[in-house]
């Protein structure tokens, strides 16, 4: 992907095949994601009588989390780069990768997927209702928002170091596999205090079918503050690195 | 791969090496992953005395399952393509992949794999049946039908994306790894539900050993309406796409 | 890996760079994989005072034998090729592609290294004692040994389709991990049945370091038997079908 | 990399692109990882009220550890090669492959990280204090020395046969995954009797927080000599066969 190289640091629309279907390609992608992710807290819900989460439930929504991803960005990533989440595409849009008409169409893909996998679980499990995410006992909307930040500068990171800079060799191979999987391993740690989202359309689908918005603006502004903040120091200090240097420019590919 | 373009989008038979030994590779793979399976939730069944399923597991189900199908489709990867379902074997069908004569032998090869090992794993356990698929509390076969659509869709597009895809590139590297891990990640929504089959031939030897044929048509139904609507829908939006234009056949590989 | 084409289907000695070098990689693999499998189970006992098993301690066995596997099949890959368990050789030399002196030095390597895996967490553990492997309550000898058979025939098929077989293709990169998680799955079938050894030398080291025998023949004709048959079948059916077929050896790498 | 024959045997400090970048890369990554993996001990203790751990709880930390470090490791593996870990970059010291300099600003890196990590989910959970490593009752700190010198042994090990290794072949590609998942493992083992820590950074960031130093030295000897050890060994017996024998030279790639 020596995209950057030849455009002198500019992205190009015109690099990616065909925006439209790139957001059909991230509504799929986000509807498959969501339905087996939000669907894991719902069958915890059906096997506790809506218990309170147990390490047990905490695992079971990080594995479907995980995995599901792995599975949303590996299916949509000769499409439409595998983003599957509003806190990516701003990242990339942050580091220069992306249009701001991408970025809109990316995420009306994004939104309208999850809200179709809720209200097809809220059909497939006879009538219940996904939902919202929401703060444990103790803890603030300031410690939310930093641990939103936190998780999905984690995430886009990732994402920026196995999928967007061109030197990243081999390990383009398993970088659905590192995306879906930290955010596995960050549920295992957030899961407890805020639902551990990083992912402004998994917030909103449960949200609009359960119309619940309470604290749903935690789940917007630290995801796209963390996603940013990563784009813009991975770009700024690792990709920037090698593209300020036009001699090495043959070595990326 | 670029077999369609060469042949301007007709499946040829020929393309595969022999049909009657991907069969038979489809009846060993299908025999390991349900025998992996099935077998957690006998083993389920035996540490709790046949109690009502927990989180736990849930969690041993979808490991069994996503890892068995991990290996499953691996281990026939190279040889019949790594089905090891039938709705898996319908959506080829449906996208134009296989022939009709092919299907058949393979859902031979599939629904002969998944009897044989629901047969080892009676003898095994020391003559425990294995328990047909059925419905929790509070789903209809309507709830279940969709639910089963829905998933199956999930896996039969990643089935399309990550392995029959021409223009997959590095996901094809693990593409058995998603294939089994979407169901692994879909187990954790719909086993508290339905059971989370996903593949006619995972339903179909518990209900022969068992002889319970309950709702034994929505574990055919569903997973060959998603599997065939998957096979359409990623053929005519995201493969289509490619063979219709000529001029870009040079770049696919 | 043209090698079975170039000696017209003998294997040849020197195909293999150090045959004592390789027995040490078997012993460091298995030495590294049996500590992290056997001290999880060790763990659960001192986590739970000796309780039974429960389906968490299930997940827990089939995770540290399979990440464990995986790890040690990958770290011995590039020298012994990976085989971290007595029935795999076997099978290796069935199908005609290890001679008896490397059987036998392999073997000692894997029964010292699980040996020495044991004593080691003898020690590190404050003086608890690595459990044999045993039948649960209502299973025979008999079934144990089908059960065996069974997931051993599938660990080993996997070992022949993803490594071994010179037609694997990309399948080999990921062969590491298929191998260590086909007996991640197993467990969380015979796991609660007869412990899921599928390795003799996984069930030697306990036995040895607790001195008890009781069965122990049954951990070893079980997987033999089933990875002798994996070895012949795949060799026979899929393997063979290829290099029985002089005029397609160029397609072969 | 073909770095080591080119250079005879001797390591070029030159080969990294840059130091301080390389350690910057340390730094993001062992905070990612030291995030999820301390962040999910703190989610047991919330959903449990500090209970004490149970199996699933020991599951959870393995995931936690094994996906997080897969992620750390993937995410610098183009820039410094992904140590994320003291005892890992002491080991690649003590082989030969990096110089003082560069393991002292790796190791400043790595331990800023880790404190960063705690500071921030001490905040981001509400005020809750990360817990530092301790031995379980009955173990004592020779126990607890052993079992972090074997188990750091085996990331080492792991890390040099996968990553280091010149011959390593597509192994390379999952060796992020593979140093992930031994941690995972060897955690489902010792993490019942010493807290399973093989990393010095990852005990040091808690009991600066913490301000609880108790037995910190075992979780540096520990991994310190672990992975010393590991490293000799691996370069002496098996890359040290290689590099001994300049005629086979060309091989390596």
């Amino acid at each position: 992907m020596p995209i950057r190289d030849i455009t002198f640091g500019r992205p190009e629309e015109a690099y990616y095949p065909d925006t439209l279907r790139c957001a059909l390609a991230e509504f799929f992608s986000t509807l498959i994601f969501v339905f087996a992710g939000q669907g894991s807290g719902m069958a915890f819900n059906k096997l506790t009588d809506n218990g309170s989460t147990t390490p047990a439930g905490l695992i079971a929504a990080s594995l479907a989390h995980g995995f599901g991803l792995f599975v949303g960005v590996a299916v949509s990533a000769n499409i439409s780069k595998g983003h599957v989440n509003p806190a990516v595409t701003f990242g990339a849009f942050v580091g220069g990768h992306i249009t701001l008409l991408r970025l809109i169409l990316y995420w009306i893909g994004q939104l309208l997927g999850s809200t179709t996998a809720c209200v097809l679980l809220w059909f497939s499990t006879g009538g219940l209702t996904p939902s919202a995410f929401a703060l444990s006992s103790g803890v603030t909307v300031w410690n939310a928002l930093v641990f939103e930040i936190v998780m999905t500068f984690g995430l886009v990171y990732t994402v920026y170091a196995t999928a967007i800079d061109p030197n990243k060799g081999t390990v383009g191979t398993i970088a659905p596999l590192a995306i879906g999987l930290i955010v596995g391993a960050n549920i295992l740690a957030g899961g407890a205090f805020d639902g551990a989202s990083m992912n402004p359309a998994v917030s909103f689908g449960p949200a609009l079918v359960s119309w619940d918005w309470k604290n749903q603006w935690v789940y917007w502004a630290g995801p796209l503050i963390g996603g940013g903040l990563a784009g813009l120091i991975f770009e700024g200090i690792f990709i920037g690195y090698h593209t300020h240097e036009p001699l090495r420019a043959t070595e990326f590919n």
